[in-house]
Order: structure tokens, then C-alpha cells, then sequence
């Protein structure tokens, strides 16, 4: 099931996207004892499985009463509009991605041994179609789309195995990162969370549309040039290593999201860097689950 | 005033700290209209000096008919139990101990020359009194002491002559860190993110009560010896560019913790290093704010 979530006259709403349009799940599930608790997104992913079931239900039941949406008619927001938390982000996960990050700094760090975790602020997040708004506290605004898992119940020290259970979709994430602001102020924070750095949909794919374990392509172009081309299965950890060691004596919650990193093609690895500019349009595309545009402005 | 949230009875409060016992706010606002727009922190918090306002004509009014509870009958909180996103944090923020972190390290890095930010996980905040508790993944659990901002509102691109106004008060926190953590993960944030790493309390101090620019001197002690002793003044970047750094492309809301640096005289730094033990008391003292004491399970 695809599952996003937008506006339209000035109204939020989560929706199922299919073929004929969205479905906006209040209505599939109206008269339903259901429809007060699952309001929004953060509480589909909350009650999980048992809220695709009502939803399941409702397509079922509602095809004929319930009319979809053309997508042109609504304003698509970010699938968690307001994360509850910092989206968790890893770096240098694609071992092409480390050695143009060691080429542009001009060292030999090589890759990790552990998985490198830091984090994205809420305010940074946007949805599809949303601009990224350059800031004037950069001269270096660089791309990376990622591969975003989305999860689906509280977790602790949860062993690799057992990973699969706490999964509940994926979703897609331009990880928009400012060079400068990067180096600059010694760890990546900063420069990963101005406001409009984490465009983050179009929706959420969940989990069963896709064979387990994940293997998926990302491909990332800037005004159709592609620049960026990976496959997750390059990943240098993997989705149950990620979120087994992020989990140890930290409490993961339904609703958080992963960006797994990104592979090369990144503007600062090219000679001379191609960095955004106002006026470009970032296109990424993953296999499967859909395609995230964004312009610069 | 101290604003702190407390839990009596399975239910939570609002309640402001006076020499005769605490005053929940509920009560005091009981009869007014504005009673339940702020039933709790978060919210006494955005409606600022408003807030303020309907508070102390409370407590003018209601202190004859309000029975203010003892401290010893109440489990404190953390005074914003839940944050809305991560703590913003500010690393070797004090000369001595980034001194004391290139020997630990056997690195001569010296003094930033911008801010260096990174987050810790809501998941990690716990109030005072709550047991810090020693995870499976490390060895080397340490502390930090620290002063933190609490904003008050809104803003972007904050100038640093402006930052006062953005300010609500400050609290206390121990920058809990498994140093070991922190290193092999290449950035600070899992290391520094634990369940429980983040004591925060025991209430805030509107900033009133303090003279601005502020100066104030911070004690840890463990088992009752004294490891750090720092006063603010001593910070490399002062609370006005700490902020106006932070805020550059970046909206603060209200509500925001940003914890500004510990000084010398962490764990790691003595030789043989001082590592937390489980049965440890680690208290902190910060002059005019309070006192927030953890013990270690």
C-alpha cells in the first residue's frame, strides 16, 4: 500500500494512492468505530498492521462510495508532516561515497567500522514538489538521495533477525547537505538541518510491496542530468545491521524515520563540484517505491 | 520563577516552585479562561510572557485558596517531559576541556573556530532524580554539566544582539556520553543519545531571574566529589552567537533545548580516567538555576 498525505483547501488528509487517484482514508473508513484513531499518518504507522487492515477494509467496502482524488487537485506534503523526533540519518554508507568524500577532503579515512549516525531537525523537513530554499549561509547546497525506512513499533537493543518486525515502510529522502556548513562546524548537524534540507515522500511505501531483504535502485538527477546511480544492495551495512545497532540502549518509536545514506555522485565529488543552484530541479527516483522532485529556489 | 512538570498520583502538572512547596498551575489558573490553554509546559512556554502573566495573577490571587504540595510528596519530571525534537547541544564549547579531549585523545585540534552542534534523542531525556542507567554497549560512561537555553520563540536568522528576546529560561543538563560510543561511531550523536543520557531539570528559570549578559558557576560532583567546577563566562561562544549560529537557515521554535558545553574535569580526563560505576550519585549545581541529582543503575 502506498500511503501519503496532503492538503487540499487548506484541509490535511492521509490518503492511499492508487492507479485512479487517492483515497482519502477518513472517507474509506467513515461510519467505522476505526476512523477517530487512525487521524493521521503518525497514527496509522502506531497502530500498524491492525490499521492497514481497516484500510483494507475500506478500499474493499468503499471503492463504490468513496471517489479518489486526482493528484493534480491536492498540495502533496512530506508523509510525516511533523516527525515527533530528529530524522536519524548514516553517513558515508556506500564505500563509491566514502572514497569521493576522502578525494574532495583530501584524506584516506576509508570506510567505517560502525555505522555513523546523525540527524536531520523536523524543521528541516518538506514534502514533494516543495522548493529547497537556497540559504545565504552557504555557497556549497549538495544532493543525496537516500533510501528512508520508516518504523513501525517501539524497539530496543532489537537484534539484526528480528528487524523485519519493526519495519513498517520506506520511503524516499533527499539528504540536502550544505559542504561548507558541514566542515565547518565540526560535526555534520548543522549543515544537514537548515529549514528545506529534508525533502522527504512522495508517501510511504509499506513493507510488503517489497521483497525481503530490500534491494532497490536510486537514481538522482539534477534538471535531468543523472547523477547519481546505486543500488542498496551496495549498501557497506545493511538495513538489519543499521537499525539493530542504532537501537542498542536507544528506544526506537512507530513513526521514525532512517535515511541509509547515499551512494557517489554527490555535487562536491565531481571536478570541478557541481553544487545546486536557484533555478535546479532534483529528481530522485527509487525502484518500486516512486519519485521525489524537488526544485531550488 | 521555576516551572517544573511533576507526576503525583499518576497524574501530570504544571507547577511553579516557591519556598513554601510547589503551586500547580491548573489550580492556580482554576475559574480563568486561559487555565486550559496552558496545561502544560510546552504550551505555558509558547504563550510566553502571556503565560507569565495569568500565572503570577494566580498565584496574587489563589494563594489563600491554593494549598501548595510538598516537594517530597511529588515525583519530579523533566520540565519539558517530551520534546518536540532533539536537544541541540554545543561540543567543546570550554578551552580546558577540549584541552582535556585532544589529550584523551592524543590529538592536538585546540579550539573550534565556529560552534560545533549535534543532537541528543528526545528518548534520552529523564528528570531529576531518575536513575541514569548503565546500557550493555559501553565501558565508558562519563558526564558533563551543563547550562541550557530554553527558547522561547520562534525564529530564524536571530541576530545576536536580538537573542534575548527568543530567550524563555534556562535548566540543567548532564550531557551523559559513552565515550567509547562516541568515538567508534565517527559522530557524537549515537554515543551521546542513550535511553536515559540526557537528565534535564529540575525546573526552569525564567530568565528574569538572572542578570543578562549571564555569568553563573556550575558543580559537578560524583559521590559527593567535586570533578567539574566552570563558570559560563568561560564559554568560547557565548549564548548570544551560540544561538544566532544555530538559527542561521534554521527556525528555533519554542521549547528548544540547547545544551551550551561542559567544562574541564569529565572522566575521560583524568589520568587514570573516572568513569561512571553503577551505585554513583552524580549532582550538579548551577548557581541561581537549582540542583539535579541522577544516581547511576
Amino acid at each position: 500500500m502506498k500511503l501519503g498525505t496532503y492538503e487540499q483547501e487548506g484541509k490535511w488528509f492521509a490518503g492511499v494512492i492508487e492507479n485512479d487517484g487517492i483515497f482519502p482514508v477518513d472517507q474509506l473508513l467513515e461510519g467505522s468505530p476505526n476512523a477517530a484513531r487512525i487521524k493521521d499518518m503518525l497514527e496509522i504507522i502506531e497502530f500498524g498492521e491492525e490499521a492497514l487492515g481497516w484500510i483494507r477494509e475500506g478500499l474493499e467496502n468503499g471503492r463504490s462510495r468513496v471517489r479518489p482524488i486526482p493528484p493534480e487537485q491536492v498540495n502533496v506534503l512530506a508523509p510525516i508532516v511533523l516527525p515527533a523526533k530528529n530524522v536519524f540519518c548514516v553517513g558515508r554508507n556506500y564505500i563509491e561515497h566514502v572514497h569521493e568524500g576522502d578525494r574532495a577532503n583530501g584524506v584516506a579515512i576509508g570506510a567505517p567500522k560502525k555505522p555513523i549516525f546523525f540527524t536531520k531537525a523536523p524543521t528541516s523537513v518538506i514534502g514533494d514538489g516543495d522548493p529547497i530554499v537556497y540559504p545565504d549561509c552557504t555557497r556549497k547546497l549538495d544532493y543525496e538521495c537516500e533510501l528512508a525506512v520508516v518504523i513501525g513499533k517501539q524497539g530496543k537493543d532489537i537484534k539484526e533477525e528480528d528487524v523485519y518486525d519493526y519495519i513498517f515502510g520506506y520511503t524516499i529522502i533527499n539528504d540536502v547537505t550544505a559542504r561548507d556548513l558541514q566542515d565547518e562546524h565540526g560535526q555534520w548537524f548543522k549543515g544537514k538541518s537548515l529549514d528545506t534540507f529534508c525533502p522527504t515522500g512522495p508517501y510511504i511505501v509499506t513493507k510488503d510491496e517489497l521483497e525481503w531483504p530490500l534491494n532497490v535502485s536510486l537514481e538522482l538527477r539534477v534538471n535531468g542530468e543523472l547523477r547519481q546511480s546505486m543500488v542498496t544492495a551496495d549498501m557497506i551495512f545493511h538495513i538489519p545491521r543499521i537499525i539493530s545497532e542504532l537501537s542498542k540502549g536507544m528506544t526506537l518509536e512507530a513513526g521514525d524515520i532512517i535515511a541509509t545514506g547515499t551512494g557517489p555522485g554527490c555535487g562536491f565529488g565531481f571536478e570541478p563540484p557541481k553544487f545546486l543552484n536557484v533555478g535546479d530541479v532534483v529528481e530522485i527516483k527509487v525502484e518500486g517505491i516512486g519519485v521525489l522532485q524537488n526544485p531550488v529556489r
